[in-house]
This record gives structure tokens, sequence and C-alpha cells, in this order.
């Protein structure tokens, strides 16, 4: 049986349950990586399968394109900030900025449960246009399925995006070498806690709103300022953390990072602690991390605002992963957790 | 509450119940169809969005693209003459081929629920992988999401592909004119009963296996045999009078079709007399029609192959529909079915 353990994260590896898919396998933890590796990588084997990278790049008719594609199964369809429907398209949106890509049309395929609201789907696809209309992203066709109910929860939306690799821009995880610095665009763990508290019905002082937002345009604003931008990666399931470890496996490199470094709102904070959470790990849908030369970072954070910060670098130790240096001065090794914290958060 | 008699298409629209999806939402006929124009038409409104065609076109970089979406529900999800994944790969190509655009890549977004066995999950991937190989297609980047048993159903593909639009090709059902042929690639149903069969756990004495395969290879010859296609569609959900009916309302034309023209196997038609479908609007994964100048219709089915035939005509009657001539001589207008005879058929 799959249980609330698995969820947490902390089953250990070799439980696997009989070559049955577990809720671990989608928590963008260990499990999934593994899951990716073994069975879906393997089958489709071909160099442009973007499996350490949020999308694909190819040419197509002298054009250089970025092709993404996300599906969004969160619980609650509607929370505090957003709603499935922005958080697709920001999502999708996120995934091609992360390869330097300016986001042109999104296809949206809906997997919709009998029973389901018709208004509830009318605001989700009013919510996705505004979204899409104020990032001057087209959504150009769409696919609707019906499930039984039972077979399904509400509504799924799987979204697919293409965009333009901006001229000149070669952004992949291994290109984040040894002296770069790594910079965070803000504050992290809103989106994965305003997604928890609404499900759970638990009602904080002050109200946490998600983060869910289209990041184009910070990307872009990086572009143009010059930067030799070396890597991006949004932060999602798994969170900070997750996104850095990543990163490191794919450079075969070590990040450090400095906790003190990065923001988490106090009512955050607060409720990670309550709810037994750590921050690095928990699900943002509006930050990103930029890897770039040194010399380059005190740019990058003027162009991207007061909350950018510098959290880290890249080392040149032996070793592949990533040590965070702690509040009171120790060192501790961020490790990817087996499955997620908080399930279906996107 | 929804019923039986919904998926099988013959409840009145006045029925919607109190603003509620129903399985009859999905199906591919009237209610679908209410639906994408009341709800998600209207949301998304910008004039790519491919309402009336199976993709979108576009100018990217300089070269002119196609894209489509389409989330695959079917089940069982191995069927004799292909499975899941096998469908979602072709459904994707014979969408970029009906614009007349070569398929170049897939995206493949995964929604699987816990407790789904891996093996058949690779299968899955592998049969997507053997599929999208064959016709030169490479599935570029991917996305797997695990919701709760309960949550889904074994695991559900949305796959997304972009194809490069042939030179001088503008292929849109309302090119569709009066003294246009009609010609259908080969025999009907075979998909639908199929797929009914084995969900059934009918026994045929002939085994039926689905039509499901790639046509952008015969689209393609169309194209180098210099026919000046006007319009293209695959049969899918609601099958060859669906099909037909769409072209009709978006041509604004009548079509004839000659019943005795269409070519019907002796075990599927066997096979809808006894579970009570009509051919015409039984499910199809490899079929097409394909509507020209009557002079080009002779060099279509010579190009085709000899199970193509021409089936009918677009006429210029008043009205906007599609007649069929019956083989005893009469004629019938053909309806669209407000949901579907056979629910998640692909």
């Amino acid at each position: 049986m799959t249980t609330k353990i698995e969820n947490l994260g902390v089953c250990p590896p070799s439980a696997e349950p009989a070559g049955k898919i577990t809720m671990a396998h989608g928590g963008g933890g260990r499990r999934m990586h593994r899951l990716l590796q073994d069975v879906i990588v393997p089958a489709f084997d071909n160099p442009l399968l973007g499996a350490q990278h949020d999308g694909a790049v190819f040419e197509a008719g002298g054009a250089r394109l970025a092709m993404t594609t996300d599906g969004y199964v969160v619980r609650p369809i509607f929370f505090p900030g957003g709603d499935i429907g922005h958080l697709a398209v920001c999502g999708t949106i996120n995934d091609l900025a992360m390869c330097a890509a300016r986001p042109l049309h999104i296809a949206a395929g809906f997997i919709i449960e009998e029973g389901f609201p018709i208004d509830d789907l009318a605001r989700i696809a009013a919510s996705m246009r505004a979204t899409a209309e104020a990032e001057n992203v087209t959504i150009v066709t769409g696919d609707t399925k019906v499930v039984e109910a039972g077979s399904g929860d509400g509504v799924y939306i799987t979204t697919t995006g293409i965009g333009q690799v901006a001229d000149g821009q070669d952004i992949r995880p291994n290109r984040a070498v040894p002296g770069d610095a790594v910079i965070l665009s803000g504050d992290i763990g809103r989106h994965g806690i305003a997604v928890m508290a609404a499900r759970e019905g638990l009602g904080f002082e002050t109200p946490i709103e998600s983060d869910a937002a289209p990041l184009w345009r910070p990307v872009d604003a990086m572009i143009r300022a010059g930067i030799d931008i070396h890597c991006l990666r949004d932060l999602t399931r798994g969170g900070l953390a997750t996104s850095l470890i990543e990163i490191a496996e794919a450079a075969g490199t070590t990040i450090q990072i400095d906790e003190a470094a990065i923001e988490v709102d106090g009512p955050v904070r607060g409720a990670c602690e309550i709810l037994g959470l750590d921050p690095l790990y928990v699900a943002n849908e509006g930050r990103f991390v930029a890897i770039m030369p040194r010399a380059q970072a005190q740019t990058a954070i003027d162009v991207l605002g007061s909350e950018a910060r510098e959290v880290g670098q890249v080392v040149s130790r032996s070793g592949v992963g990533v040590i965070a240096k702690t509040v009171i001065g120790g060192e501790r090794a961020l490790d990817m957790l087996s499955g997620d914290q908080l399930p279906r958060i996107c």
C-alpha cells in the first residue's frame, strides 16, 4: 500500500511496491527522476528529449524554437493567488522562459470529469486567457475529453508551449561552472503553502497567496542587459533544493548556498514550522534561479529588482551536489527527496 | 443524473443537467461542439484557435508551422490493433497531416493513476517510440503527473505536435466548394468496433483490429502528385458522418454522399447490426476524407491506393449539411449526434 510516508518523501527507495506507480513518482523528487530515467527516457531516447531541461530546443524551417509540455493536476482548482488555468499558462510560459525562449503560442488539453460545473470551466478558461493575453501569448488550439465520474478529479489541464529562442542564447544546466553566481529571483515557498492551506482549510492570520507568475519578462530583461546566462531553472515541485540538485547533477559540480540569504516570508516560515516542512523543498510557481559569471551578478540583481538575491555559488569541489550553509553557521548537504512534501501542488 | 442514454447520443439537447459536464460533452458530437463554442472558444478568442480545424497554423521565426493537441483517454488501454500510446502518436501525426503539415516533433504529457503498473507504462512508451520512429517524428519532451487512486483511470496521455506546413498548401474546411469530390481513404468503423469489443469482452468470429495508423504519408503523396487539396479531415470521434457535417457547416454548403460507395468490412457491419450502431458514426483513427476539384479525384485515388473511393460531392444546394443516398436509393439527412455512440474511444 502507498502510504502518507511516501508522500512525505522519506520512504526508502527499496520500498517500491511491486512495480506500481505511487504518489511519490509524481512528486518531482528522486523517485520521479528514477521513473523518468528508467522508463520514459529510454523509450523515447533521442538527443532532444529534455529530461534534464524544462523544454526541448530544435530548428524548424530555419527558426530556433523551444517546446515544452506540462500536466496540471493541482488541488484545489482555485486557491489564493491563482487557479489551475493561471498556473497552467504561467508554468508553460516559465518552462519556455527557462530555455531563453519568448513564449508565442500555447495548446491546451482538458480532461474533464463528468459532473464538473461548466461555470468553473468557463472561469478557468477566462483565467487562462487573461494570463496569456497579458504576456502576448495566444492559446491557438485546444482539446476537451470527458471521463466518467470517478475516473478523474474535476479537471486536468495539459498545456504545451512553443517559443522562439532568443538569438545567441545557449542556456542549459551543464553550462553552470565553478565561479558562477546563483541568483534567486525572490522569496520562496508561497505557492506550496497557499495550496496546502486551501486544501486543508488552514486559516493563517496573514493570508498566504501563491507566487504563481509568468517569468519571461525578467528573463528577457537579463538577456537585454547582456548577461551571459549559463543556466535558468524555475522552482516548481521539489522547491529550490530540488532545482539546485538537478542543476548540480547535470553540471557535475557542487553548488553552495547560504540559507541566510534566502528570503522566506514570515507567515510562510511560520506555516512551515507548524507543518514540519522545509521551505527549501516547498513548491513555487513564480520564482527561478539564474546562474551566470559572478562578475555579472550585480547587473542581474539590478535588472531583476529588489527581491532578487545572490544566494550561492557554483564551487569547484570534487563532489556533486548542493551544500547549504545554515543560519547558525554549520553546513548540511541537501538531498533530493524520494517523493514530495506536498503532492498535487501543480 | 447522467445516463447511458446520453452516451448513446440520443438525449435531447434541452436535457442539459444543471450546468454540469456530461459524458456527451466529450463525444465529439453536437453537445461537445456547443461546449466548445459557448465556453472554450470565447475565452480563448483569437483568429488562430483551431475550433473548426484539427490544428492551428502560424508563422514563427519565418517558418510556417502547425500545432495540434489531443488528450487520449481510451479504454481499454490495450486493444486489438493498437494501444493508447500508438493512438496518441498517430492521432497527433494525423491532426498535423490534416493541416498539410509534415510532423516533426511531439510532446507527451502523462497523467498516471497511483497503482498503475510500471511495466504497462514502459510498454506504452515503447509503442509511442516505435510509431514515432517509423514516421521520422521525435518525442522531444514530456511530463508525468501522478494522481491518487480513484482520481484517474490508469493513464491519460496528452500529445501535442509541431509540424511544418508544406509549401503552397492552404487546406481548411471552408475551401470545400460545390463541384469538389469527396474521397474516402479506406473502410470505416474498425477502430470503434475493435475498442468496443475489447471493452465489453465481445468475441467475434473474425477478430476486428483497430485501423489506427499514421496518415502523413498518403497526404504527402497527394501533395507531391500536385493535387489541389481543398480540405482534409481525419475521422475520429463521431466517425465519417460527423467529419463531413463539420466540413459542410464550416464551408456553408451541402455534401452529398453515396452510402453504397462506403466500404464497411463484413465483420464490422455485422457487429454494428448486433450492437445497433450506425457505421457512419463509428470512430476511426486511420482514415480521412480529402476534398478536391473533381477533375483530380482519379489522380488522388491512384495515389492513395486501392482502398480509396470517391464517396460523394460537394453540391450547390441552398442548405447546409450532409445528405446520404442510401443503399436502397432513398435519401437521408445526417445529423450530428448529441454525444457519441461509444464514449472514450480515443
